[in-house]
């Protein structure tokens, strides 16, 4: 047996999300069914992260098991070839020790969320940041998320569909920045339940627009219930950047 | 009359280039439609450049003569809420004199062409850049450019279709930087032939990739005629960025 890591960079916008769902495409249907291709073999890709309909990835980690022994650079040729034209492409390939778990080896995962802060509507970037026409102030955006950083008990920004035990979780990093007419987030954690990242971008969206006060983020979470958030971003604007191992 | 001067960013996929055309949709004329659909009134668009089919703008500038008098602000918002969903918006409108001109007025045209420099396909990236997988060597690409710098008789790399009177143009400035896996090419001049940025980057791609020596390029434009060209890079890695008034 054979384990292949992959590094996999994928659109989200024709896709029911990364895992495999009942109905509608899905980015992990693709990768089985072109690693079938390539090897005749019934193969389940296991990946860092579990992304939504419309969310993005520059560098999702993922591993399959085969018996088929390919050099890693002819399995990446292949697997991309056989994808085509579905908006995904392995970056980068290679085998892998057995115990080497693509989501339960992970210790980091890291996102960035993209606003285009503009008022005329998106073309070149459609369906690949969320465009707000309020002029956001990035400096409170980024004040309020650190109330945010630590060990807290997410609730608040917590999807009602969360299969994680705990809403507990330890974020490490909750950056916003400028950088022209786009407005970034960089949040960093060892995991993240289900729509954290997007609802506290809508939150702190919301501070940029001044619509909450600073302070209401903080406020949120203390709540510790669903209700008190107060927007939950678009899927589109989110992009999962990396996955980190020991 | 009024002539609002418009600044035009839009993704050039699904159109046959900017100007209008018998067959296929044009940028020309999805404007030319929402400003009828806006003023009631029959509207010629002017614009600084004429770009190709795929080839994408993030800041090409037009003009259009209305007898409606509609505060700028007021006339972008209705052009962009009419332009929807093709992929093109207005961001930025301004009244400006009669004898004011996209075209003629303008003294200077600037264009970005991006190269993904990558062995996998693109993804979010699709028909936003030209995916080359051999390494290219970006300094040899940038010496080589020099010797295009300058007033030479293009016609090596200008278009059978091309309408100038003269295939002598001046080119100011033809550099190559990378950023990342991203080679870009910065390319300025007064004016352009007809395919002259595609071309150029075609033969300095050659370069790039060693099956062409950086003299051939200086030795193409001597040859002053249309075989001597090597290649004529796709539309879809050209962006027209900046036009340029006194």
């Amino acid at each position: 047996m054979t384990r292949f890591a992959l590094t996999l960079e994928f659109d989200g916008t024709p896709f029911q999300g990364l895992q495999r769902q009942a109905h509608g495409p899905s980015v992990q249907q693709a990768v089985e069914e072109a690693a079938h291709a390539v090897t005749g073999e019934q193969v389940t890709l296991h990946s860092a992260g579990r992304t939504d309909t419309g969310v993005h990835a520059l560098a999702m980690r993922s591993h399959f098991d085969v018996e088929t022994g390919l050099p890693p650079f002819r399995m990446m040729e292949a697997l991309n070839a056989h994808l085509r034209p579905a908006p995904i492409a392995v970056t980068h390939c290679e085998i892998v020790p057995d115990d080497w778990h693509a989501r339960f080896s992970c210790i980091g995962r890291r996102y960035i969320y993209r606003i285009a802060n503009r008022r005329s509507p998106l073309t070149l970037e459609l369906n690949r940041a969320w465009q707000v026409p309020q002029e956001l102030d990035h400096e409170a955006m980024h004040r309020a998320a650190q109330a945010l950083v630590g060990s807290h008990d997410f609730t608040t920004f917590r999807s009602a569909h969360c299969q994680a035990q705990s809403p507990v979780k330890t974020l490490d990093r909750l950056d916003v920045e400028r950088n022209g007419e786009h407005v970034l987030i960089h949040a960093a954690a060892r995991s993240f339940l289900h729509h954290q990242v997007r609802s506290m971008v809508g939150c702190l969206a919301l501070v940029g627009m001044g619509r909450w006060r600073e302070e209401q983020v903080g406020e949120a979470l203390e709540a510790r219930e669903r209700q008190a958030l107060g927007l939950n971003a678009p899927p589109h604007g989110l992009y999962f950047v990396e996955a980190v191992y020991p």
